[in-house]
């Protein structure tokens, strides 16, 4: 109760805290103080304990083909903890323990009661507008007054941070926040893309592109539905090398091979495989991905973004032969709905989420951990706050 | 039993008889006698009694984008009576009315046996190979002794044509062929597109791309499925101003609006429609069809088929936000399983073909229908055949 207590005392208070503040497109975040406002009526503020990197911020923070929305707070994979409420907000309380959800959850608008998406008609991703959904404003500024630009409606670069109720999934106070951090982004997305976008069966073969966190996810996804054979694809030799501790039973690097890398799954799978899971981004590779599952029944599932310019280009014949394109946004899961089901999961030890943790460094050596992002050196590295209250 | 036992008397010989044989893409086809050989010994020869023109007939005819196959016999949607039956048949006996089937079924291969694709392994559609599939060869020739090539393993614009046993479907003596002969290709291809591959439901919205017997069969299909609102879209009055005769409650075309048809589309719907067929062919359309369709829980089903040196490009954002693409051949009907429910659906009257023949002409006027088609000024024509014993 003293921490809690602790906590509350900043209420309605102006926080003035260390974020990491990207100024420019693909220019080093700058860690300094900044304010962050009260939450608004339906919003929650948060002190984040945890928070990793995940490709979708580096690819806003490049901004290539992407609007740019500078100066910003990046970050939507952390846990925390609630600091403070704002008056209509009845979910959460100060004290508990949450995740943030870049895919919000209002309960009651018409994509929330329709019982057939996780999408959110209110709190849908927002990669361009960069501010809170309830006003359209920011809760973030400089020490002189400038406002500084939301992410995702989560922006978890920062000892605080301000989110909308339909933002934060409340979970068990006995889960580790350095652990679970994963399960805001990553992991959920990877696991239910498999699980919950592609539905995956019991002795189906899968393919899965780009083996980051949302990769093998897709694996460990594909692993708990009883996949007989989970092919994964990677440039990088290192990563291949992991593919065993994650459920692969098969890696194909693309560089190894003269013929396009469909006609390598092809060729290993009897004409191509149930699923496959795209895990990068790349056009190219959701076209490799379209045309890697069987005919008749295949699926293919989008899971990266990147590029905002670019298009697939596929020929029709695919469809009409069978195949189906879709995508998914944080796995199909419904944030609030669901996420302490699968905190509960990695509780049971029935999610592997620790050997996705590569690396753990502080929140001022965020810069390092893009780095290693960027070069392929890590799955997720976790970085702890250091409060200083 | 006279006319059974008539039809036998040809049964082993080489039969002649007239066909419509198109010798170059796009030039009037010749109605001239020529050579059917007997049936191997997983074939059938069939009597043809009726055959109408499907779309895809002069898609291949004119063969634009599409490999040229000539001299060749078209023709895919037709119904007729067993002459005769190689020595392994065992489904169909002579003097059993059945129709062809341009998507067999073997009812033995892995894709017959998946419970996942109406798609037979074997006897998938053949669109570039022009022969049969038991040995690769043509059971059609001139009179001076030269090969003509088959078409979709059918090619029913002859007095007496070859199929596969896995290209026949049995159906009910008492229905009449002149009317059951729509359910071989385009009835059931739309039908189906709507009530088995988009799985239209009860309250739905629909939106249906070309309103050819294609379009107007899949608008039949959303009714039955208990859709709420059908919006067909045309570029052609005529075509538009028959829409209430088959179930459309919204008529668009395209020709009167500034704005992309999908922006008028996604206006009329709160967002999109659930549910979005593509009659055409034409790859801008399928492409307005993805956008057409609503986030989070959208289908685009491409029906369609055309030009095939064209590519569908589409934002992978619209796959990410939920919205999903497949496509169809014959509907996701299994052809020899599914036909006679079909025959029995239109027996009892709730199915409608009647008001889809627009036009009967006898069969030496085939190129006169091919003319109604290719103006837009038929659903479909049914030609009778002319036969002289
Ligand atoms: N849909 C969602 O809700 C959602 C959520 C999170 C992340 N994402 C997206 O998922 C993608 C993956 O994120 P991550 O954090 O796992 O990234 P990551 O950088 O850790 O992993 C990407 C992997 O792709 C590999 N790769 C790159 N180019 C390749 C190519 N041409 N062929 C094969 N492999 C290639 C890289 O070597 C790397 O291992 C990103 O696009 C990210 O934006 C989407
Ligand atoms: N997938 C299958 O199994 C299957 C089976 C049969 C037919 N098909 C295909 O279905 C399509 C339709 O066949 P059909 O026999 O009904 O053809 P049809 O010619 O009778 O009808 C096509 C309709 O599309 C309309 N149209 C053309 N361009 C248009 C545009 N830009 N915008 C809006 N409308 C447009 C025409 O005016 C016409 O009314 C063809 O491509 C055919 O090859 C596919
Ligand atoms: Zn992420
Ligand atoms: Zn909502
Ligand atoms: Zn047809
Ligand atoms: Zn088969």
């Amino acid at each position: 109760m003293a921490a809690e207590a602790a906590i509350a005392a900043t209420a309605g208070e102006v926080i003035t805290c260390n974020a990491a503040v990207a100024y420019e497109a693909g220019a080093p975040m700058i860690v300094d103080k900044i304010c962050v406002a009260p939450p608004k009526p339906s919003e929650v503020r948060l002190k984040i304990t945890h928070t990793s990197l995940c490709r979708t911020d580096l690819t806003f923070w490049r901004a290539i083909g992407q609007k740019k929305v500078f100066p910003r707070i990046f970050g939507h994979e952390a846990a925390g903890i609630v600091e403070s409420v704002g008056k209509e907000v009845t979910g959460v309380k100060p004290g508990d323990h949450v995740v943030p959800l870049f895919t919000g959850e209002c309960q009651e608008c018409r994509y929330c009661r329709s019982g057939k998406t996780n999408l959110c008609q209110k709190f849908k991703v927002d990669t361009d507008r960069g501010v809170l959904a309830s006003d359209g404003t920011s809760r973030f500024s400089t020490k002189d007054g400038k406002p500084i630009y939301h992410f995702l409606g989560t922006s978890t670069f920062s000892e605080y941070t301000v989110v909308d109720q339909a933002c934060v999934a409340k979970i068990d106070k006995a889960a580790p926040l350095d652990k679970v951090c994963l399960l805001s982004c990553g992991m959920t997305t990877g696991l239910g893309a498999s699980i919950n976008t592609a539905k995956v069966e019991k002795g189906s073969t899968v393919a899965i592109f780009g083996l980051g966190t949302i990769g093998f996810a897709a694996a460990q996804g594909a692993k708990i539905a009883g996949a007989s054979r989970i092919i994964g694809i990677d440039v990088l030799p290192e990563k291949l090398a992991l593919g065993k501790k994650f459920g692969l039973t098969d890696t194909v690097n693309p560089k190894e091979h003269d013929k396009p890398i469909q006609e390598v799954i092809k060729e290993m799978t009897d004409g191509g495989v149930d699923y496959a899971i795209e895990c990068v981004g790349n056009v190219k590779l959701i076209e490799a991905a379209v045309e890697s599952v069987h005919e008749g029944w295949g699926k293919a599932v989008v899971a990266g973004l990147d590029d905002n310019t670019k298009f697939v280009s596929v020929h029709p014949g695919n469809f009409l032969y069978g195949r189906l394109l879709t995508g998914t946004f944080f796995g199909d899961y419904k944030g609030r709905s669901q996420m302490n089901d699968l905190v509960e999961m990695y509780m049971k030890k029935e999610l592997n989420l620790d050997d996705f943790i590569t690396h753990n460094l502080p929140f001022h050596k965020i810069n390092e951990a893009f780095q290693l992002l960027i070069e392929g050196k890590c799955l997720r590295c976790v970085l702890h706050m250091e409060h200083d209250h």
